[in-house]
């Protein structure tokens, strides 16, 4: 079987487990008891999977499979809970993505399907009609994606292919990156997510790749973060994977950062992998 | 108050929840029922504290404190349940370390602790009759350790303070090390363990710092390894620390090792921080 044709299942005490580190549930009516007051950014949750000795993969661009069934379960239920789901290019190419919800669902109730959000600065994505996620665009199966960029002036064929199907690019403006001696640009985090907010979008996972993840960890760009799910594999893929271990930073008396401690902890056994649920301690 | 003098508590419930995980409890009588058979190393525990990016400190010879004090209780009770409790000689000279166990027991029972085994294949570990481990051994609230060592003739002075209170050098065979380049030796597990088990010492808990660790994960040496149980606290150190992640490996046939997988996981939330403990799949 087509594994992008699976559903899923996620028992629903699990999710209560989950629930509150989760963004608030949309109000279906026009009541707005215990609505969080509006921001200039979506509800973020940093999500992502990881082995014991903090790898993603074994090597940039190879897909690893490192949690069980269960795990897998959950990101596509915290898919149907968020109205975004964000990665970098580096992982839209290496990956083909479906960013999709494939959670079952009653018939009298569809699926809700977040909205792909590709981090691609300066259009390094090269995908075509065929790539995954447009395939289930024009499926009716997920939506199209929109990719923020600060190219002024993206590829016309390929702005064609998204608009075809729901998709978009998004400009955003570009900050020189100091740490890229090829004279790049980098988006600042602040900018990106008030433009997926500007479209709607109140709710944003955010699932890799390690640089997308690595960035969103150092200071200052962690404010950002409301939620962070962990899930931990029991494995070790060695030295040379691709980590997740967040740059050390000086604050601005130029002593280091403080290490980066989340707080209302809990940990969740799922399978043989764990799930941690914690926020960034301010 | 003094911390080296501090007693711990570790709740029985949490103990049951480690039991499948720990060498068998020594027989008191002359029954043997059920005893495992004679083999020439002891019962291996690995065990060790670490961040969410698999750190072990924020850089050598810097002493973090990673874990909570229920995860510090646990480690004193893993102590108490193990003949003997080993360290690398760089966690020797950083960290000055007191590797008794500290768990309080009533008066009935003293505590029981276990025999530091510290491997300093070049008699790197300048100690004195101040060292904390020796110490406590004088104080008769610790043992003396044994170094175990390639070296044919340890320093006399060293030789004459380890055997004033019940510690000694034990040599074992060194194999040239092909990673250094200086022309060092690096002792074989196997050899270490079977010292170890020469002593009368049926079992091991193998605590640090990383090159020891990462030594014992890689292939072919994580043979040797009965148990893992490994504390994750929920911090990131950021790049630089120092990191468990055991070097890649490659099999006979010259292909890449697969990755290490851990068996008969099970998850142990303590604290803010988890439990994990499991077998190496073979």
């Amino acid at each position: 079987m087509d594994p992008s044709a699976e559903t899923l299942t996620f028992p629903p005490e699990h999710a209560l487990q989950l629930e509150p580190h989760l963004p608030p549930i949309q109000p279906t009516t026009t009541a707005s008891h215990g609505s969080p007051p509006a921001t200039h950014r979506p509800f973020v949750t940093l999500t992502f999977a990881i082995s014991l000795d903090s790898s993603l993969a074994l090597a940039p661009g190879v897909r690893t499979v490192l949690s069980g069934a269960e795990s897998k379960a959950m990101t596509h239920y915290l898919r149907s809970r968020h109205a975004a789901i964000c990665v970098g290019v580096g992982t839209a190419v290496a990956d083909d993505p479906g960013l999709n919800c494939r959670l079952s669902s009653p018939p009298s109730q569809p699926a809700h399907h977040p909205r792909p959000i590709v981090i691609d600065p300066r259009c390094r994505w090269d995908f075509t009609a065929e790539a995954k996620v447009l395939q289930l665009a024009r499926a009716g199966r997920g939506l199209a994606p929109f990719v923020v960029t600060a190219a002024r002036e993206p590829p016309e064929e390929r702005v064609r292919l998204l608009e075809g199907c729901g998709g978009k690019f998004i400009y955003v403006a570009a900050e020189p990156d100091a740490a890229d001696g090829a004279g790049g640009a980098r988006l600042r985090w602040a900018d990106v997510l008030a433009a997926v907010k500007c479209e709607g979008l109140d709710s944003i996972m955010i699932e890799g790749g390690g640089h997308v993840i690595n960035s969103l960890l150092a200071a200052p760009d962690n404010e950002l973060v409301d939620s962070v799910i962990v899930t931990i594999a029991p494995t070790w893929l060695g030295q040379g994977g691709v980590v997740v271990s967040p740059p050390r930073t000086t604050a601005a008396d130029g002593k280091p950062t403080a290490p980066l401690r989340l707080t209302n902890v809990s940990w969740h056994p799922l399978g043989e992998d764990v799930v941690m649920c914690g926020k960034i301690s301010r």
